[in-house]
């Protein structure tokens, strides 16, 4: 309830600061039985990890990941899991200039104001450092998921005015991750780098979107009225940092179509129901309807800008200052894995949900 | 668990199909002594009543409420409040041509793949006639904000290729009841007016999209990490029928702005902390920062269309049917207060939760 | 989380005042296509019904069931099913004299105290007329239990003083519903209503306590750490009006046992596992072992007597009156499918709640 | 969900299994601003120490209390406290000749019914270590708890046929911890001291009941219905390890008593109410009335016995084994510290959910 939750039956609680002793999350609900490779996990972490290439931060986090329990001869055991990720390269002292300041667009304010204080050390708990949590659950989720053939790709759609003008099906999504920017287009995804870098450059940022896939999805999974699953793909979206929006199928520009158009026809193609369109996005009254499911997500320039700017002090006074540390220029290469982490978290919930609901 | 509750510590469940008995919503978790009037619940219902106006959906449904319980003396009494609408123009027969077939883009199929059975009666539970229920409980919810001076306030801001082009604050919201599309700019309203017409009278069906303001509410609502006050508020509107896609603040266009143009400045005015500029749309961090919060709901085109169109029933055979009954050229005239109540039943529980985050 | 909600996944609702419009449940999570018979229902609740023998409330309530949603065709469709009470014989004149005054060991003083009003008709939400709503449920719950072979049976087993001093296992639990005070030995039983008859002339009330046993709950159920089985029927029985105490399998007179005497141990019978003694009241680590589940719940007398009583009004003057109205002189012969009811909430949960555990 | 999280505001997960890397808790809703002292938590860890007398296990976990997240320069953040327990003492050797049987009233048979598979090497998570955690958790809801002056004290009331025949209002409950087995009469608890010596020396163990009061708790925390005050705390004592029943205020005994005798009369002292007798318990309708809650909890006889014993393996084949490794001859003096922990946690629960009642 406190808002360090998310699923229901396939549980996560994250915990942590970026420059506390450890971040972790704590995964109740997992299956026994499921095979864990701790090199899976720790793959899944080093896509999202700091330091990766020269268009994302260079602050160092191994992000070596640690069992704290739930495992055990390899396998789930159906209790907790427990995954912790100490902090390494802390450098609390790069945030002391920030000690009594409000960052213009970060949580600092509104954290304050919430809780009459604030642990200002790398923003503390509202750090996008936390997503590693999210990430290390997300790779369990997906080894459920993986079990039922559910697969989840995303990619880098948009970086700044550059976007794709392919829909996933037009777009080779195994080269996603052959490039540092995560863009399944090799040439859009060197414009791509190369702006991102002027950016950086300029001690500027830039926003991007995210496209995720999910294949493999069997109809029958979201609930109806509430808890439809683009909901709460909606929701988990829009809970990782610097999000601004959320889209799937025919999404913003579907407001545009006639019901002539948009609507999906059905066909039987053998014994499967499909549709021959899909603007729907695999989705029909918030429940899968097997087609592919897709959505975007829209993120915003990162706050962090390296250049000075202007802003107010605790007591409302006016400060100059300028960004320092180590940021990310552009949010989305990094994002990529947190993404599809959040998906599969939804869906293995809405998986296990699913049994429930027939004789 | 099960999907036909939302909200935490006020908290509503709605039950009731298109076509059964009657549709209710109980309310737990209503602080007591609030005061309630049944006309304020009656007039946001004949909002979104279906007959109010020619370029909505004809059918009668008077929408009158009973209350069952938790109302004392005009005033709730902390215990549940259920409020419950009797269906009486319910029709059964309209519906008995589709018993069987699976109509395009709606939820035939997939409630049959999750349920192993179906209510075809108007849909049954995946009717929009179900939102009817949330508009009430959010009647309730808005007079409970209304005592801490928030105001949520909704309008159309698009209808096809026709879109506003101005901001909330240039907009005069007073005027947005008083046309039939509920778009506050009385030309583009008119606009509006004859499209979804000419859309109605071609047996078609048009998108559109909701623009939501939520004006006094204090900073410090929303929880950090998932429970982002932003995400509760996209799971909210992506929860109601025919929604595709939802942004805040920025949104989708934020993506293009670099960051030294997208943080909004913080400025001290008198004894308040405002922003100079609100890209953030009131929230940072998932937190509302005290500023204006706003943001856009898209709705794809109604997905039964009177003209003529081929689909399968469910033994997989083609058949060749059309639309009957009386349904709406556009979704968003009648979504508008649906939108609101949405925001309220967030706001609502954000508000009651935020008393317990400090000594 | 406001307290009028049960159950995880197999999870209900209850509304309504004693004195209202109507009581009603809403089930949110039953399982789709399970066959439900009204009738089943209906006797359920007149196991309930006030005015059913001489030794119990005079009350004219019929308790009809009305079905508002969620069942179409004879059968759970998979969405909420209310059921909803309309209160008839209300006489709220009955209550006048009580408006403004304290009753001793009633919730008069703690609502107030709790919700700055009360509804001081009949007690309002704190009446345990609610139990009916709980009755209404648990007999659909025991429609799926029964398709697992899951049977719950529960009998009186103690008034005052006159105590069975037999173990379920040598009672003919057939014989419980023979007896207006449902006790399965006719000698006691008999005992038991003269006993109570004479508390009655006497214008007082008197405690009782009922057993419970569960046959055929397979092993698995129940969740470790906090969600035990037995915790979470201890909850279940302790939130029925009334309660005192509950205590299963060797109970409070297990304290008094060696472990070497207490342990059950373990054999096979055939392919099952079973123990020769059974203290653990089959559940052990929180978990069902497949051996019958027995509990025990203890019932305070009813707090209205009829005779004259002191007590305070709530300026906190002292004042004399005396019960009025038509009450229980003992609560445990109405309350018996009380707690098979709760009971069966309890498992149904659970039982849904397991299907999720494995790959 | 998933059975390893308690409470809902003051909400807790605990995790880790008895032999593997640590166990932990998460405490996610605590209010920011507490001030946190390292020491108390370590006090109270202390008091369940195994260790810690001759009446006890002699196990050697220092439980060693490490802060991971949510405490920042002393104080309470508002983001979720992680505390870990590395485990030192293991030895999980110990536990080899258990691997493939089945200990009679332990959890061992269950939880492999349950997951298919079983952490042998202590318990796993079956563990009574796991209490460890909700010990540390509950010091934390102590301190806020004390800061409305609410306080919460156990005590062993019974140890096998040793009882105390003293209320807690004619017991100095100062004197509980000056004796190791917890008892506030210098005298029984020598005698208690005495039998579980003699007890542990025959290679046996033995049952108990403690007591529990809770002085200072303000009218107005439970929830009517469901969540009444008393049925959490039920839940919550249920969900201790070898607890086999609960009972407050008059509890079994006054199932015996007469209505006409069992009222406690209110009464004005001053400006508060109070009652001349408490056969409530200190809770009325679920709800506290103000005066002390007072409740009593039965644990069996620990299952572990050192004396030989018969039993079945895996596969059913009858095996002789005996207990090995170092245990606990009587559960209840290391008990009370879990005790009042658990009570605490509800309280706090309570206390910030009432927050959320009124307007």
């Amino acid at each position: 309830m406190p808002g360090n939750s998310f699923g229901q039956l396939f549980r996560i609680t994250t915990f942590g600061e970026s420059h506390g002793e450890a971040l972790g999350v704590t995964i109740d609900g997992c299956p026994a039985g499921l095979p864990i490779d701790l090199e899976q996990i720790q793959t899944e972490l080093d896509r999202r990890r700091p330091g990766q290439s020269k268009i994302v931060t260079q602050r160092k986090e191994k992000d070596s990941i640690n069992i704290v329990s739930g495992i055990f001869e390899g396998h789930t055991t159906g209790t907790p899991i427990t995954l912790l990720l100490f902090n390494e390269d802390a450098r609390s002292k790069d945030y002391s200039h920030i000690k009594d300041i409000y960052r213009p667009s970060h949580a600092d304010y509104t954290y304050a104001a919430k809780y009459g204080n604030r642990d200002y050390r790398g923003g503390g708990r509202s750090s996008a450092r936390e997503t590693a949590a999210r990430v290390a659950a997300g790779a369990i989720a997906k080894v459920l998921l993986a079990q039922s053939g559910i697969q989840i790709q995303a990619y880098v759609n948009q970086v700044g005015e550059l976007m794709l003008n392919k829909t996933y099906e037009d777009l080779d999504l195994s080269q996603t991750e052959k490039n540092i920017v995560r863009c399944p287009d090799p040439e859009m995804a060197e414009q791509m780098i190369d702006y991102i870098s002027k950016i950086k450059k300029a001690g500027d940022t830039i926003g991007g979107v995210i496209s995720c896939v999910i294949k493999g999805c069997p109809a029958g999974l979201g609930e109806p009225v509430f808890d439809k699953l683009h909901a709460d793909l909606a929701k988990a979206m829009l809970s990782i940092n610097a999000c601004k929006g959320f889209e799937y199928g025919s999404g913003f520009s579907g407001v545009q179509m006639k019901g002539s158009e948009h609507n999906d026809t059905f066909v039987k193609d053998g014994n499967t129901i499909k549709t021959t369109s899909n603007y729907s996005g695999g989705i029909q009254g918030g429940i899968s309807n097997g087609m592919d499911i897709y959505f975007n997500v829209a993120f915003k320039p990162v706050a962090t800008v390296i250049q000075g700017y202007e802003t107010i002090d605790k007591e409302g006074n006016m400060v100059q200052t300028k960004g320092k540390g180590r940021h990310d220029p552009c949010v989305v290469p990094r994002a990529v894995p947190i993404v599809e982490a959040m998906a599969a978290l939804v869906l293995a919930d809405y998986s296990l949900l699913t049994r429930t609901i027939k004789l």
